[in-house]
C-alpha cells in the first residue's frame, strides 16, 4: 500500500503519527511518502500545492491528512481554497463521507444520550464551494458580491447513488437534507436525483428534511438518521453539529472520496490544527485513527477497518474522564490490534 | 393601534387567537383587520398575495402572522416564495429578529442546562433567498442549476448597524456568523461591515464564528452568544437550532422588521402550521404571544413588551410537564397582565 501523508500543521502532525502507528500494525508493508504542505510551508515559501507535488500524490493508493492551518501564519481562506478545497476539486473527491456514532464512553452534550449511528454523504465538488461569484464596487457603498452555488445532475446523481449503495449495507434509510422550499432550482436536482436513483433501490426507504429542521432533529431525535445525503455547504454544517452531539469533533473521521477510483481518496479528521494545544501531546488522535479505518474500508479491507473501529470503541469505553495523552491512545489502540 | 392579522393555516389560527387575547388586554383600543392568506385560500382561489391586499396591509402599524402552509393542499415552495418571502421582500423586512432564551421551566435537550439568552439578527432580504438563479437542460443528464447569493454593502451595513444598536442595550457583545473562508466575496462584505460599523460602537466587543463551528457552540457553549448577526440562510439554520436548544421552536418568536419604519413590520412564531395537531386545541401559543411582545417593543411600548415577557416567564415556570391547552395558556397569561 502506497500512502501519501500530509501531516500538516499543529496537532495534525501529532495525530497523524498515531494514525500511522495503528495503520502499520495492520499493513506491515506500508510505503509512505510525506508531503510538507500547510501553513508552515506556505509561510516559509509561499507555496500551497505545487503541480509537481500534486502529480506525485496522484500516484498513491490513498492520502492521509492530519490538519492544516495556523491563523498566526496565514490569513483566512488561503489554505482552505489553495490547498484543502483545491485538492478536493482536483482529485474529484465528490463524496465527502462523514460517519457519526455516539460511542459508549463518549460524552454527548445531549441529556437524552440517544443512540446515534449515521453517516453523512456530503457532496464535495459543487454547491456554493466552487469559488464561483465575485464582487464589484468593492469598498464603496454600492458594493455587490455574489456567491454562485453550482449544482449539476451529474454531480448530484453520483453522490446520491453512493448514498443509496451505502444505505443498502446499513439500516436501509436515506434522508436528503436541503432547502428545497427556497433554493428551488438546486433543490429540484437533488429531489429528483433521490427519486430517480431511489427507484433502483426499492428496499431503501427515503425521507426529506430541510436543513433548518435537520438541526432540530440533530439535537432532539438524531436516532432517526441512518444515511444522510446532502450538498456541500449543508453537509459542512450538519457534520460539525453531528460531531458535537456525538462527543466532539475530536472523534469525527472523514473521507474525501473519488468513488470512480480514478484519483486517490483522502482521509482526515474533521477537526482542525488547534494551534493552541499543539506540541503538548494532549490532542486526541481518535478521529485520525478512525479516518484510517475509513481508508482501509475504502481500499477493500473491511475486516481491518472493523478491527480498528472495535479497538477505538474499546479504548473509548475504557477511558476515564482524565486528560488524554496523544501517544498513549495510539499505543493502546495499536497494541490491541 | 391598527393591526393586520394573518392567522394563516393549521395551528396558526389557534395561536393567533391567544396572541390577540393577550394584546387586547394591553391595547384596549386595538383595531384589527383580518386577511385570509395561506394554504386554504390558495387552494380555493389560486391567490397568494393579491396586490390590493398587500396595499391594504401596508396601511397598518404592524402585522401579526400565525403560520402558513399545509402540505396536503399546496406543493413545497409555493407559499414560501409567493407569500412569506414575498411579504418580507416587498415590505423590506431586512431585519429578521429572533431572540432565544432558555426560560426557567422550559426543557432544553442539552444536559448542561446552560444559561441561554441571545438574539439573532438575521438579514431578511438578500443572500441565497433572492430567487436569483435558474436551471438549464432540466431533466437531462446535463442539467445545471445555480442559486445566486446576492450580498450588498447596503444590505449588510444596515442589519449590522441594527445589531450593534441592539448589543448596546444588552451585554455588549456581537458575533458575526458566516463562512468567510469559503464564501469569500460575500464574507468580505460582512466582515468589513462589522469592522467599519463597529468602529462607531467601541463599547461593543465583536467575535467571529464560521457557521459550522457556530452549530458546535450552540450545543456546547451557547452562553457565549449575546447578539448574533448573520446572513439570511445561516440565520435560518442557526435560529432553528437555537430554538431547539432552548426548549423547542414552540417557544421561539420572531419579528420581520423594516428598521426604517417605512413599511409595517411583521411578527410571527418561528414554528409552522403543524397540520397534524391543528384543531385539537393543544398547540402552544407561547411563541405567538412572545411575538406580540416583540411587536410591542418595536412599536415603542417597551414596558408592555416586558410585561408580556414576564407573564410568559411566570407561566412557563409554573407549568408542569402535562399537555398544553392552547386557550388556557392564553387565558392565564392575559389574566396575569
Ligand atoms: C476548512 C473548510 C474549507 C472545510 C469545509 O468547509 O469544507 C472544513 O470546514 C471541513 O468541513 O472540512
Ligand atoms: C418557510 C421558510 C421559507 C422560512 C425561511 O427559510 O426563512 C422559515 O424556515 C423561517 O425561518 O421563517
Amino acid at each position: 500500500m502506497k500512502l501519501a501523508v500530509i501531516p500538516g500543521d499543529g496537532i495534525g502532525v501529532e495525530v497523524t503519527a498515531e494514525a500511522l502507528k495503528v495503520l502499520r500494525k495492520l499493513v506491515p508493508d506500508l510505503q509512505t511518502t510525506e508531503y510538507d504542505l500547510g501553513a508552515t510551508r506556505y509561510n516559509a515559501t509561499g507555496e500551497l500545492l505545487p503541480d509537481a507535488e500534486l502529480a506525485q500524490i496522484r500516484e498513491h493508493d490513498a492520502i492521509l491528512l492530519g490538519a492544516i492551518g495556523d491563523p498566526r501564519l496565514v490569513g483566512p481562506g488561503i489554505l482552505e481554497r489553495g490547498l484543502l478545497l483545491n485538492m478536493r476539486f482536483q482529485l474529484d473527491h465528490h463524496v465527502n463521507l462523514r460517519p457519526s456514532r455516539l460511542y459508549p464512553g463518549a460524552t454527548s452534550p445531549l441529556a437524552a444520550n440517544p443512540d446515534i449511528d449515521f453517516v453523512v454523504v456530503r457532496e464535495g465538488t459543487e454547491g456554493p464551494y466552487t469559488g464561483n461569484g465575485g464582487a464589484i464596487r468593492v469598498g464603496t457603498p454600492h458594493e455587490i458580491a455574489t456567491e454562485v452555488s453550482i449544482n449539476t445532475w451529474f454531480g448530484a446523481e453520483r453522490v446520491v447513488r453512493y448514498a443509496f449503495e451505502l444505505a443498502q449495507t446499513r439500516r436501509k434509510h436515506l434522508t436528503l437534507i436541503h432547502k428545497t422550499n427556497v433554493l428551488s432550482n438546486a433543490g429540484a436536482i437533488w429531489s429528483r436525483a433521490v427519486e430517480t436513483v431511489g427507484a433502483e433501490y426499492p428496499d431503501v426507504e427515503t425521507a426529506y428534511c430541510h436543513i433548518d429542521a435537520a438541526t432540530i432533529y440533530m439535537v432532539s431525535d438524531p436516532s432517526r438518521f441512518d444515511v444522510i445525503v446532502t450538498d456541500n455547504l449543508f453537509g459542512d454544517i450538519i457534520t460539525d453539529l453531528a460531531g458535537a452531539v456525538t462527543g466532539g469533533i475530536g472523534l469525527s473521521a472523514s473521507g474525501n472520496i473519488d468513488a470512480s477510483g480514478t484519483n486517490p481518496s483522502m482521509f482526515e479528521p474533521v477537526h482542525g490544527s488547534a494551534p493552541d494545544i499543539a506540541g503538548k501531546g494532549i490532542a486526541d488522535p481518535t478521529a485520525a485513527i478512525l479516518s484510517v479505518a475509513l481508508m482501509l474500508r475504502h481500499l477493500g479491507r473491511e475486516e481491518d477497518a472493523a478491527r480498528v473501529e472495535q479497538a477505538v470503541e474499546a479504548d473509548l469505553a475504557a477511558r476515564g474522564d482524565g486528560p488524554i495523552k496523544t501517544s498513549e491512545v495510539g499505543d493502546r489502540i495499536a497494541a490491541s490490534l
